[in-house]
């Protein structure tokens, strides 16, 4: 009887198990003595545990020849404790096949994902349309971009690096900045009666949910990482979401100057032109947008920067995406 | 019996009543046809109401000679229609007397002011502290800087023009970042439950609270309007703020590392050096400060151009403290 | 019999004619001695020419109330030279009337216009892209835009102000990029035969045809001057002429890879993020319409100011769309 | 009877032959396995090729102790296709003696070359000066700039590094930059005829073929490569340029404001004071020689990013001089 | 007998004397009543009076038609208090006459001058030169180039405005430049006696005494005011003072690196390429040299915007050449 | 008999004795053929030597296990030169004990050290405040700041990297900027005595004097070297240095425009914001302050780089504090 399919990161320490994991990284190197080996790491959605292959391994030869970053792999081994932490010692290893499927294998079981769950936070974003968005031309056209791209949707980063760069980071952001927007909006409908024009809560809100659209055009996304389009690279997901837009409102009966502002939003949600933006914000709809997205980033990098950051000293090194030094504590 | 006494921005289209104002500018100038006069502008709290005074009238002698800017009068007079918009018609004007008081008279009355109740936004950003603030030495320290300033505090604006510039103003902005960082700390406190050091929500608070108070030593406000103290031009609020903040903390049992943190919140929450900030915000508590004050002031000041640009067009003019244009709608 | 109508920039001096003219001026003024008087200017396409009118002149009603600066006139008056150069000494004045189109009165004849016969310079454009663009598709793509907006393009001004402002001023600016494109195309293919990808002739003078086709939907253009569109406001030309390419390129068989290459060149074409390209050219192709487009805007500002430029000097001021001084001659 | 001496260049594989070859890289390196060699170059202005050279190599004493960068070597080798690539396999190496020069050795045979004439491109650029500049002195100032500085003109490069650096480079750079100068003086001549002072055509052409001529002085080049002279570094080849024509000029008949013009071009051909022109152009034979040599200096830099780049992908890196990616094609 | 020839400057009020003058400002204006006038002024060396001259004046017709600013008058007038401050009430008033030479009259005692004596500061840094340094060929070389320019340095400003924009303002500048520079070479040389290269106080004396040597062709001084001539806008003094430097170094015995040192003082003395240094101070000499030179003019700049603001508060007005506020004093 | 205690930096060649040193430098390396060692530093005050630790020496253990970079040692060793430069042969090596304080040790003898001695540098402030200082409050709050701070203003470091990074740098550096600044107070007040208000020399001095004690509470410095305190990082020694000042000056009878106008010099003394101060400066004192200072800095940063660039060539590598290159000399 076969070893039950567990997954690598419920393996307890001494545990052999069989389990699918993904090669993510595999690096020739040479001891300090002079001795060649390869590094290699192994991954599920939750936890990286890596190991050396040596010249004289029996897996050596499939190691340098057959063995690619971004392959996956079933697997039957423990994870051992040792002076270089926890270490893989593999019983059998073949690559993944079709009939894994049954067993209950899927690439994306693979892949770092965002603590939250995709499908919730998809369905609170569409329940967030469809309650917030008063004009339904316009509600609907935010849900009709959704619904469209649903299975990409529930899979897509954020972004290649930096920020929410995990399954489902495009959702785990945008959701934190539609919150946030809905809180924005309110508060300063409420604060600015007589604006002209008025602020319009529908559009903060449609804006928050559509401005990073372009991802899905910008990034392409598999198990090996996320790279970005030629697309991407050429034009960029600020051009490329506005596209998505006006392609799905090509036809329908939504207010011009609506649809005007909208994409507004969304071509200036970086700010600056250095940033991407060709226009600045010049409604308070794009402000507000604007503001939650860009704090909502920004968050999420240093929350990242504290915990990987490993130099030493009461702030972290600047060596990060951000540029500068954060605090860790202490006086 | 004398005519009740009444406030300008209550009266009707040619009633005459006594009313106090405040001579808000006073301009000499020439019309096309070469004929000299002053231009002149009463204000109370809610209106401004102008008229001209010309070679001939029997107020001109004491209009170029003993008016000032700043001063303030008792009149009697009505307000006309007029091809050039409302003018006052004046039938009598004396300067205020110490015994106006008895009649109502207060300076205050003859500023522009918030169009919020200064003594509510007080009580709720105190009730926030008292709820929302955990840590006892921190809460009792932010309640203290606003007991021992509150009549200051009461009557402050926000900066000297660009946003909110009016009695009030200062708890205006401070109760709305408060609110957005109430918010926001909430919203990142869920989403965070293992960052290192746990974010701390009492210091975003505080920090909210606080991140202004320097206005107090860098403004001078009289009833002529706001200006820059020397003190104000040449430290400026941030570095005046922490001073406010350590004064108060001097020979309290609050810890260290917390104080050093707020500090730092106060130092940090224009984020940019040449906004004047010698440190960017190097905890996120300082970067959610720095987010919601910049998205309040920024607002407000987008509100305030939209609301008085003169210019033609589906923009407004460049020509305004943000040198940029914004949109008023129209395709 | 009628005076025959003649061209304001035909008039000789004292000659009296009839004649029709843009009124692209009013002001209200006052003389060094107190007298007020309205300055106006009339124009056709190539010369314009005012006069004050005074207070008791039989035209000062009409000038104050009816005439607008946009409006088209019928004139008969003659040009006499003062002491205040050329001026109108006007007979007879009413408003263009429909029938006055039979006379041959066309709005297009009061607006500044290029040197260049519009017809002639879009006939040499449509040449160009038949002659020089090998790959059908996208040579179609090309003709097919500039056909379906032939009479805006022929009309078109390169730019609100600064640069081949006038009418035709569109077609003027691309001819010459075009005829830059195509020189400079030919000299890098041939210096370059090995360059891979292999330096695309067809791309450049697409690019250079179509980089500023934005400016159709950017720009508002009527007798009354040019202005910015609220989608030019809001969205930019660089983002609306992508648009129109995809547009037209909708549903064609072109070469996916060359639609996306053209589409870069149009949104890189300003280079810098600050000029509103979102990036930068990374083609070659693009940095050759970027430089050729780019020489050809500043030379043509460069020529308007050292022509308007008032002040006295070696160099001109530094008051100019360009910031910087210019050399006159002399030492 | 001695082998032929042959080029490194033609060498087919397998071939055994004599030649003569610069060495252009000794490093001292260490194998995966702790095995230290030399790794070193030869090239001729064609080809380079490189070999190992071990510990135990009959050739590792001399290596070590005797070979140096930039030294010319006669060598009896043959051309080898290993795992490593194309490798040498050296018979005999002896440092090149004075007598090798009656066998054809030349330096330059062994320093990456233009791959245009030299001679040849001298030569257009003679004629161009003769044929298009009309001004007599101003001709006459530019071809015996050309002619006392021949020889070192017919090898510089056009800069140590970045663009055109190799052997003819500056005379490849500069024939690029006059004949897109030719173009456009005639184009813009033709197109403001009335521009006043009127656009200098001789001017532009003789900036054209000057404009770098400082490179004479800024750039000392040997076999061993191209460094910046002390006066390179402390002065910079715009104000040495600017030093050769003054010299040069000194006692003619030139018009003072010609020079004056031509002084300027110089001065002003990098546009921007970070990049080396303390004046901006102010005329415009400055901004159009600027434009056309910016263009050619940044397309052959493109074209080496697009040649030499090893990443992966659609883009190249952005480690290269420009600082940011090139597409290299596919979607 | 006629009336002795006096100063300006020295008329007591209400005291009639005959005096020359320099008529500096002419400008044609109306009254707040319409009535047009010419205000005109007229100034020595230390004094600036103005008058207003009425249409009905008997001076009103030479005054419009001949009086230009820029030149020189023998006035018999007296200065009297008005309540638009001291006025000149003119007797008599005849342009300069060559004779008037032998009555005094010299144009230079009209133009605005250092309160020094240029022949003691000429005199002061000469001896300077003669005593520090003590390479005989470069102190001869500085020496020689004052020497030349004698005449032309006594009178030069330091600047058109901006900074000791003053006859003898060049000399008073450079000697207080050189002052400083002599007392930091002395310090430095102390401090790092064991610097390689050796600091050089002779080139950090020279450097200061040649700074800016440049400005004798850069500006064109004349009684009317100082201007850029046509080399200094196209050029610039930095590469014209070198020019001077090399022209007298031409033929001469000097060091070739010392001389090229001090090229490079001259050419790096403002530090940043935008403020004209094509290159940055690269040796400890020209670093000394800039620091000194900048606070010099800085500080000029500083004590006349004191002295010149008339803003209102603690701080002077940001509308200066350093686009900052000053402080004033006052709490 | 013991060997006679030495200091390491009086040892000569192959001398044998006693000496403490600081272990500065430990690192784990390998050589070419794959050996591995430990390269390990020792230094007292003026000189530092390594060697080279094999595994099979007999120190290996004690090196890879109880060494730290930053412990200090007695050893007896002999220094000797080899192929690698002078290094330490050990005899007997053992930590530093309490004990050897009686035999001389002291942390301080093993630290880089300022070639002038803190003691007679602090007099010299001293005196020169005692001296120069008019007002007697500020007198006494500059030397009651320098008495309460006396022994760590004897140790501080002007900076952790940079410029005078050693044992008495602070006064060091301190008293450069303060000799210049009474040079540069005693030249300006002469040179403007009408200044309003007056130059104040006694600020000068103050400031020069304090202008950096703020890295009182920036740096923490220890043997194992000078890092930022976390209030350093957080706040930064601008604001830690007037924080200082005004804690001195509390309740003392100082007159509060003359302590705002020192507190001012301290805030602005880096001048830029980008640099870390808040305000530029506003005073001519804080003017004077700013330059004297910056000119030291950088000049202490020269003589560094120029002692440790190891390129080739006439200049310098750019990779150094100041990122630019700096000349060495030849031409």
């Amino acid at each position: 009887m076969p070893a039950p399919v567990m997954l690598l990161s419920e393996l307890e320490e001494g545990q052999e198990a069989d389990f699918f994991a993904l090669l993510s990284e595999k690096q020739e190197l040479t001891t300090r003595d002079g001795k060649p080996y390869f590094r290699v790491l192994f991954r599920d959605s939750q936890r990286e545990v890596g190991l050396p292959i040596w010249a004289d391994s029996p897996l050596a030869n499939s190691c340098r020849n057959e063995w690619a970053v971004g392959d996956f792999f079933k697997l039957r081994a423990k994870v051992l404790q040792t002076n270089f932490g926890p270490q893989l010692e593999i019983r059998r290893i073949r690559p993944v096949a079709e009939t894994d499927a049954k067993d209950g294998f899927d690439p994306m079981m693979c892949l770092p994902v965002s603590r939250f769950d995709p499908e919730q936070m998809y369905a609170e974003l569409a329940a967030t349309a469809k309650e917030q968005i008063q004009d339904e031309p316009l509600r609907q056209l935010v849900l009709d971009i959704y619904d469209t791209n649903r299975v990409a949707l529930l899979a897509l980063p954020a972004a290649r690096r930096n920020h929410h760069a995990c399954v489902g980071g495009f959702l785990e952001h945008t959701l934190n900045v539609t919150r946030t927007c809905v809180h924005l909006a309110e508060k300063y409908t409420d604060l600015y009666p007589d604006m002209l024009p008025p602020l319009d809560k529908d559009l903060i809100i449609a804006g928050a949910m559509l401005h990073d659209i372009g991802k899905l055009r910008e990034l392409r996304t598999s198990a090996a990482g996320t790279e970005y389009s030629a697309a991407g690279e050429l034009i960029g997901h600020i051009l490329q979401g506005r596209d998505i837009i006006r392609e799905m409102a090509a036809g329908r009966e939504i207010d011009a100057e609506k649809l005007l502002r909208l994409e507004h939003v969304i071509v200036a949600h970086q700010r600056l032109p250095e940033w991407g933006s060709p226009k600045p914000p010049m409604t308070p709809e794009a402000m507000i947008v604007h503001y939650a997205d860009d704090l909502d980033a920004k968050l999420n990098m240093v929350v990242a920067i504290l915990a990987e950051d490993k130099s030493d000293g009461v702030v972290t090194s600047r060596r990060n995406p951000m540029s500068q030094s954060f605090y860790r504590g202490g006086v």
